[in-house]
């Protein structure tokens, strides 16, 4: 055990006592650059003998510090400079780099120190120089699990003096003292190398002992005499980066997926009745043959009757009557831990999860931490929400709106403790029943560091278990619930339509550091948004973003009644009309007009495109219209050339340039491309007229067949 | 006191114990984030309760984190996250930015809290949201010391009662409730707040309880009691960012000023015959009248005698005698704290530097840590050296070079605390005596991390002292000797000939994080460079040299022999020939082609122009010729245009853009520019002919003298 004090005049160093050893060891402890180190290193060096003969007598007293020989620094990948964890999948590599070097000329060495959360032994990875000291190595994220990595860096005793040697000895000097000083190296080496190895040290040494210094050189110089002295010569100097660097290495499902969202109740073929899990379960088929990976479903939990709202979020007059909105969530029925009865019971859900499962569909449930005033916690624990002085409990609002049928929940409760236990609880009863993915509704609303002390719990036990965030809301509090600990992110995706807006958003998701710890889902609407280009552009637009949606990004999403082109708006805002949030829907899944057969089609493209499963591999190119958007994504040779008409009110046509090194051909060279939405094959080199017509098809998914 | 122990199961949780106050308390560390709470805010919450109910019984041990509300990060100005301190000018602002926000729509406040060096309490300084939840506030660098800030924010609990309460009274709902909220909120600080403030507070609550919900609006949005209430309100959730920053605050001199480096022993009229300080004196008058405000001179410390180098560098053959490196330093006469007997005592020296003083010179000395074989350090300390297997001390070497009449400091010695305290000693003589200004030799050589320790150690008593690396290195060394404390560094200036090479290291030295930390000083010629383009350039090169070095920054410095247009230079190297290093010179300060005149007219325009005292106002303009630079400094309407032939071989014209904003004025508006160089006034507009003949003059230095 350590104790710190802190050490009189000298104000940022700290004096460490390591107890019951008996002696003195130091550290500094620089404002924020907190090196703690190892007991093993605190040196026992702090002394009160002076050397200063001058009369500045203070300075005796001056502590010395600690010296790291090896300067670490600006290591990537890392988050807000390890502040936060970095996002990766299982089965990558995570390539570690940083600014390594010393003073002088000395030969150094460095590894990647690395383990799997929960190890206390780090494993090692070598790493290399690439130029103007950077270093660079990697270690494989071979489980579903947290890592984390550090760097240490030493000096290479044996190579720094053989290469002086080899120099000196070359140059005609006189090197027997040399000589010597290697024989010393190699020998301490030998004496704690057993085997094989120790052996051919031992030996050396004797050659080198009765050899002059030509045969001296070569002897040093052997390539597998060298690699032995630096796999087991001293690490000189050995010093590592202050602190951890973490990865988080999530299943591929965090990145790649296509999402459906819908209503459990709305799958039926009555309208104002409601559908069971069992009804709704009929629905998977038809879901799965479009595609879809990821099965969403609206809250599935008992909705409150107090102050229950209407049809388009009205409240409800009296004796009126309606299924309520989903997301007042709580009754009499139970909580966040209870399924509404008209849905059916656990042994329903786990019927339709087992039959989607089947069908190759994740069921992915909503997270909303908020409570119909009938919610049980309301009863049993009233200190979790506010109060009016009259003792009575608020309602949401956000003035001058007003949200009657939903209590907020206090994270500023005294008894927070208490509900954030309950909160991760909630988690994980529905992660034992078999959910791994959850949608969390408005997190921005609740404490960001809640969020991170959740996700950490959940992921600590259940690292499969994935979170989406649905947070509208400014950037920087978005891209802070993604470094706090989400695994996706909805985006601002649905309110950019032109192409600058486009390339601008797309070019932050997806280069520099965004998507170290930020992963979008491109939701093309939501019950909650629909935007005015599918609401004025009609098919043609639902076509065209569909096509943006399923190829800007691995992971993207519809909300049922998208594959309808449902339109209809309450007029001047982005509510759908009569919204299923209030209502009890039901669709002709095969009505005239829908899109099925291409969101199936684009589906299947994206699962066959190792290209569109990465996030960092989309490329803007040229194209001389601003209607068309131009891009590209490749992977080992998976070469996709997208072409998308912004407009779907009218035909554009334009050149397109495909760089030829971009896809690593000859200037002047050209090469097929078939399109994968209509089967076209067309010949193309760096220059290409391309015309779209939304009224036939809004885009060109374009894979590089053939380079010729 | 506080001790730490391990948390059983959760890897990243610490339970810290508060000794002798019996209460238990948290803190999250994760890896890297120690966010080592103080002892006030160790929240008292580690519970046993159990909320779990649904038999997930584990869960109900994970540690509950500590939820810091407020997200306070990217900070600005930091160096690598804090890890180093910024550097400023004492009487500059310190402007302090950072990202701040919170979950929810309440109000928030931040303030930057900052202290002085050895101050325990901490000031603040309000910030103010700058759009995009970026904060920004500012606080004053009144002093010549060091710094530490950190950023709180809380949350405005009366500003966000009184906005809701607004809306809501204003939409005409009821606000009965809310208006005893309001009460309560204004009751609770007015209790606390003494004085006629407290007593306005109780006034307002008493109005309050009596009026309407109209008369509330009003009491409560009247602007000086929002004002009250925002000084004297509840900070609530309040947290810091969990470490400080720290700043540099140098004198000015540290940023501006013009360096003349000499050899005291060559200032004499008889090549051969080393002058003494005495007599060199006589040369301050001549180097203050051509402007410079530093005088670097060669160490001045005891040559020693064995293995002695002669001139050009040659090893002496027996017998030969010469006056040796001043960098060969130690003899019997004394080591680092001594002085060349031939120069003089210390007597001389305190005459000397009185002198300089009063002709407006500050003398830097140099500090090289290194050692004749006959330095004193030798035998009091032979453990401080490196030594071969036959116990002889080795001399420095670069295998194959060598350098016989040097013995390089073992900084690996076990004896390495007392060393350190030795070299710190030998600074703090020298300081004791006046110097207040180091050029450190080769810092390069020896560990990154003991020049933080020393000049962290100087600057804590002697925070007027001033270190400039002679770091000749690779880039990333560079800034690592910068960022441990440096306030000054020698460049790659020397080297940098082209446009495109100018622009491109200037944009990097003077943009972005650099000017952070590393400050230039551009040394024009040294006594180890004397660059290929002054070799073969002659008078005009120097001229044009001249002039960049003055302007592109405002440190730079000359060798002496550059005012005389000196460039013989041992062939094929840039080494002077019969280098100064070895030889004791005299020269014709007056002789034919000085260019002394046009050194004391640049200096002189360097002190005038303020825009000339920044590093960051360097701005590039267009100019369509390869061969013109053409470059902006502007300071609080001190606006410089420097148009410079890069070619000294030949005349050059161009067209150069000055874009109408840079300075501030409409398009299509001209203004006068005078030539500072030869006084001569032109009418300018956006574009603008130049030509410049090396002949004639190698460059422009305009100055906006009235815009028309």
């Amino acid at each position: 055990m350590i104790t710190w004090s802190r050490c009189g005049s000298a104000q940022d160093v700290i004096v460490t006592t390591v107890a019951g050893k008996g002696r003195l060891a130091y550290a500094v402890q620089r404002f924020n650059d907190m090196a703690l180190l190892p007991e093993s290193k605190l040196r026992t060096k702090i002394g009160t003998s002076s050397t200063a003969k001058d009369g500045v007598s203070r300075l005796s007293k001056v502590p010395v510090a600690t010296i790291e020989r090896h300067i670490i620094e600006a290591i990537t990948p890392s988050v807000d400079n390890g502040r936060y964890p970095v996002k990766r999948i299982v089965g990558e590599a995570c390539v570690v780099e940083a600014d390594i070097f010393r003073d002088g000329h000395e030969i150094i060495r460095a590894v990647v120190k690395w383990a799997r959360a929960g190890d206390q032994r780090l494993d090692e990875a070598p790493m290399e120089p690439i130029g103007n000291d950077r270093w660079r190595g990697e270690f494989p994220l071979a489980a579903n699990t947290r890592y984390r990595f550090t760097i240490e860096a030493w000096t290479d005793a044996y190579a720094s003096w053989q290469a002086d040697f080899v120099k000196k000895a070359n140059a005609g000097r006189d090197v027997a003292s040399d000589q010597l000083e290697g024989i010393a190296l190699i020998e301490a080496v030998s004496k704690r190398v057993r085997g094989e190895d120790g052996e051919r040290m031992a030996a050396a040494v004797q050659r080198l002992r009765e050899g002059d210094a030509r045969e001296a050189v070569e002897i040093v110089s052997e390539g597998e005499f060298v690699e032995l002295m630096t796999r087991f010569g001293e690490r000189r100097q050995v010093n590592s980066y202050p602190g951890f660097f973490e990865i988080v290495a999530d299943r591929p499902r965090a990145m790649f997926g296509a999402w459906y969202e819908m209503f459990a109740r709305s799958q039926g073929e009555r309208a104002g009745v409601p559908s069971t899990l069992r009804e709704a379960k009929r629905r998977l088929g038809e879901i799965s043959d479009m595609g879809f990976e990821v099965l969403y479903l609206a809250p599935i939990h008992p909705i409150g009757l107090t102050n229950r709202k209407g049809a388009n979020n009205a409240l409800l007059t009296d004796g009126a009557v309606a299924p309520g909105s989903p997301w007042a969530i709580g009754s009499v029925s139970g909580g966040h831990t209870a399924i509404e009865p008209s849905l059916g019971t656990f042994e329903d859900f786990d019927d339709f999860t087992a039959a989607a499962s089947t069908a190759g569909l994740e069921v992915a449930l909503d997270f909303a931490i908020q409570c119909s005033p009938d919610h049980p916690w309301v009863k049993e624990h009233p200190e979790w929400f506010r109060h009016r002085p009259d003792g009575s409990i608020k309602y949401a609002e956000n003035p001058p709106k007003e949200y009657q049928d939903i209590y907020p929940i206090d994270f500023d409760t005294p008894e927070r403790a208490a509900l954030m236990r309950e909160l991760l609880a909630v988690v994980m009863f529905w992660v034992k029943r078999g959910v791994k993915i959850f949608r969390v509704d408005n997190p921005h609303t609740k404490p960001i560091q809640f969020w991170r002390w959740l996700i950490d719990s959940v992921q600590a036990v259940n690292p499969e278990v994935i979170f989406l965030a649905e947070a509208f809301t400014r950037p920087k509090p978005m891209k802070a619930l993604a470094k706090a600990g989400f695994s996706q992110s909805y985006t601002y995706f649905t309110w950019r339509n032109t192409k600058n807006e486009l390339i601008e958003y797309f070019t932050e998701l997806t280069q520099g550091e965004m998507p170290d710890y930020f992963r979008p889902n491109l939701f093309a609407n939501t019950p909650d948004i629909l935007p005015e280009i599918l609401q004025q552009g009609g098919p043609p637009a639902f076509r065209m973003r569909l096509v943006l949606a399923a190829t800007l990004s691995p992971s993207y999403g519809i909300y049922s009644g998208f594959e309808l082109c449902e339109n209809a708006a309450v007029a001047g805002t982005e509510e759908y009309l009569d919204s299923e949030k209030y209502e009890i829907k039901a669709r002709d899944w095969n009505g005239a007009g829908n899109i099925k057969e291409l969101v199936a089609l684009v589906n299947r493209i994206r699962r066959e495109n190792p290209a569109l499963h990465q996030l960092t591999n989309l490329r803007f190119l040229p194209a001389d219209s601003e209607h068309i958007l131009f891009y590209m994504k490749n992977m080992d040779g998976n070469a996709l050339l997208m072409a998308v008409n912004l407009d779907p009110f009218g035909a554009h046509e334009c050149t397109v340039t495909v760089p030829p090194e971009v896809i690593g051909i000859a200037a002047g060279q050209s090469f097929n491309v078939r399109d994968l939405l209509t089967g076209a094959v067309y010949r193309w080199g760096e220059h290409n007229y391309v015309r779209l017509d939304p009224a036939v098809a809004p885009a060109h998914i374009l894979r590089v067949e053939e380079l010729a």
